[in-house]
């Protein structure tokens, strides 16, 4: 499997090593596994990195340090790595390993720990007395670095949507009248295996008909009819990063409504897609699709936002959404390097629903599309 | 997709709110999605319920309402449900709704919630002065039911372990020389998919030759050959619950040293599944398969626990492990309705490994094996 060289990885450290140093933090104890990987390559299930000022401290059990110690010999190595394999508790290491660093500021990510651990972790070295870490809540200290990916990731990102974009346009041979929406979803997963991904990203949706107006709706036993809208969404993990798009098929002629909301949804997201540059809102690029369905009758239709970031989760900075007072309040303009999605959509309950969506970069002077299958309406 | 009858959520309901009783809190707020889904038979990505003494307050966005709504319309609706339809932040809704309850104690689950989340909604709590919740951290008032499974859980658990049984025999028959992992992975994925499962209840493994010596190997480009053993693991989610087999073939004539570390794995998953029964302890059932591996000097080779309970997730407790002093402080011992794996293993770097995995429920007077393909060692 692909990861990141040496030198991207130290950048990487570079990034969070500033950012510590503007809350003067000695040390960042890293848990969200999707930062860790980013920091390490590691793609496993259990570890903490523990930044340290000339080390990155990395735990792990057994079923993980043999791979490790074998990754730590290949140009993929991760700088400065120290391991320290667990035996028993990982929060118990942990505690054991800031104790060492001596009195200090320690910081850690309060938008992953859970309040139990933190508790857990404070009493602990709270028993050090004078000598206990001040213990300091931080957020997005490598999230932010993660929101522009590098060289690296752009290589990975493009091939990935250009492997996605090949297996698409064969997905939309197998959406046939009389099969099951679960079936072509077990088709669809085959497929992105054979295509080179690790997994699905999420699970595939293939919603017909009247699932069609649900935007997260689960493959049902549903069989395709004539006439049916059918929302294929659907992506996959490549050398650990996430592609995503979505479709949308009529089984045989289609109605002049279908036609209709299909021709507006398109138009949504060729007026968001068009609005990418960087510098500009990520509020104004949602702004952009809804003004076209609100100018189509069809704005209270479109119940979701217009994108999400993406990169070694799914779901990532920066969201394409409507500004939601008090709740939306960073607005960083978009810049070269971020990635998300462009997917708008209209749902209609007990009627059915068109979304359309594809990945997109946002370059220096403006944008590239990392999925590129037709976007027509397509009868099956 | 099958989901639990409504009498089943009120039993759910009593056992949490008689838990809430004993620490005299007056509502729960429930984010964990697994909790969640038990108590409500909800399996979206994004809800918070509160469960208040009259009602269980339902909160989410405009993607999931109308499927709750219709949900609501069957027998396997959930009972007292209230739903609130978020438009902006989710936890900002929380806060407005714990605050309507006035001056009471709300106990929130200590090891879900992050410690940003807990922070913000704490300070925003307080915002209401004398007439502030008191915010009290819970641990595991919803799991613990959730430990011993009801009878509707065990007849979908029991379905789900012949559909996979059924499937892994056929499993057996794809892997032959020549083939990569990946590409076995991916035929593994798509008959899970026709068996009837909703996804992989984990990334599936096929790990051949030296793969076969880590026991988290992920599948690669690998193409299997002459004498390689090749450890296939792979589960499903059927109607929400996991399940979980894990079967070691041979690639052409076992070598005799691939014969006996076959014979002392299956000899110690023979033995752990003998010593499960009410009442008897988690740790002993691991030390009996430990013992069988330390006698066949293999016990260095066994670096993982022997099984770990599984449910709406595919870890869960119990966790069948080596007792660690200071760790594993709980010893609660096994009871009816428990079900968990039973998977040792033996890995010797460089050469490879073999796990052998069931899936077992402890029933009134012993235990009951929900896997059943042949767990002889196969040459391929």
């Amino acid at each position: 499997m692909a990861s990141a060289p040496y030198a991207a990885l130290k950048r990487r450290h570079d990034h969070v090593r500033t950012a510590m140093a503007e809350f003067a933090i000695d040390a960042l104890v890293v848990t969200s596994l999707p930062n860790i990987l980013y920091l390490t390559n590691f793609s496993g299930s259990s570890a903490i990195v523990v930044i340290e000022p000339e080390s990155v401290r990395f735990l792990t059990d057994s079923r993980y340090t043999e791979a490790v110690e074998r990754g730590q010999e290949t140009d993929h190595a991760c700088p400065d790595l120290v391991l320290d394999a667990v035996a028993g508790s990982y929060d118990a290491a942990l505690a054991d390993r800031i104790a060492q660093l001596g009195k200090r500021r320690v910081g850690f990510e309060a938008q992953h720990l859970t309040v139990a651990r933190h508790d857990w972790l404070q009493r602990t070295l709270a028993a050090a007395g004078d000598r206990a870490p001040l213990w300091v809540g931080t957020q997005r200290l490598v999230e932010r670095p993660r929101v522009r990916k590098d060289g690296y990731e752009l290589s990975v990102l493009r091939e990935a949507g250009k492997r996605l974009s090949e297996m698409a346009a064969d997905v939309l041979t197998i959406v046939q009248r009389g099969r099951s929406e679960q079936a072509i979803a077990a088709d669809i997963d085959w497929r992105l295996r054979n295509a080179g991904f690790e997994r699905p990203a999420f699970e595939t949706i293939v919603a017909s008909g009247p699932n069609a107006a649900l935007p997260h709706a689960r493959p049902s036993e549903r069989i395709l009819g004539e006439g049916d809208l059918v929302v294929l969404d659907f992506g996959g993990v490549y050398a650990s990063y996430c592609v995503d798009l979505t479709r949308t098929v009529v089984v045989g002629p289609a109605t002049s409504r279908a036609r209709d909301v299909h021709r507006a949804v398109l138009e949504a997201q060729r007026q968001a897609a068009a609005a990418v540059r960087p510098g500009a809102s990520r509020f104004a690029v949602d702004a952009a699709a809804r003004r076209v369905l609100d100018r189509a009758g069809m704005g209270a239709a479109f119940g979701h936002g217009t994108g999400h970031g993406l990169g070694i989760e799914i779901h990532e900075d920066p969201r394409i959404v409507q500004q939601r007072p008090g709740v939306d309040t960073r607005d960083e303009a978009l810049d070269a390097g971020m990635v998300f999605t462009v997917e708008p959509g209209a749902y209609f309950p007990g009627w059915g629903g068109v979304r359309i969506e594809d990945d997109i970069v946002v370059t220096a002077d403006g944008s590239e599309r990392l999925t590129t299958v037709t976007s027509e309406l397509v009868e099956v």
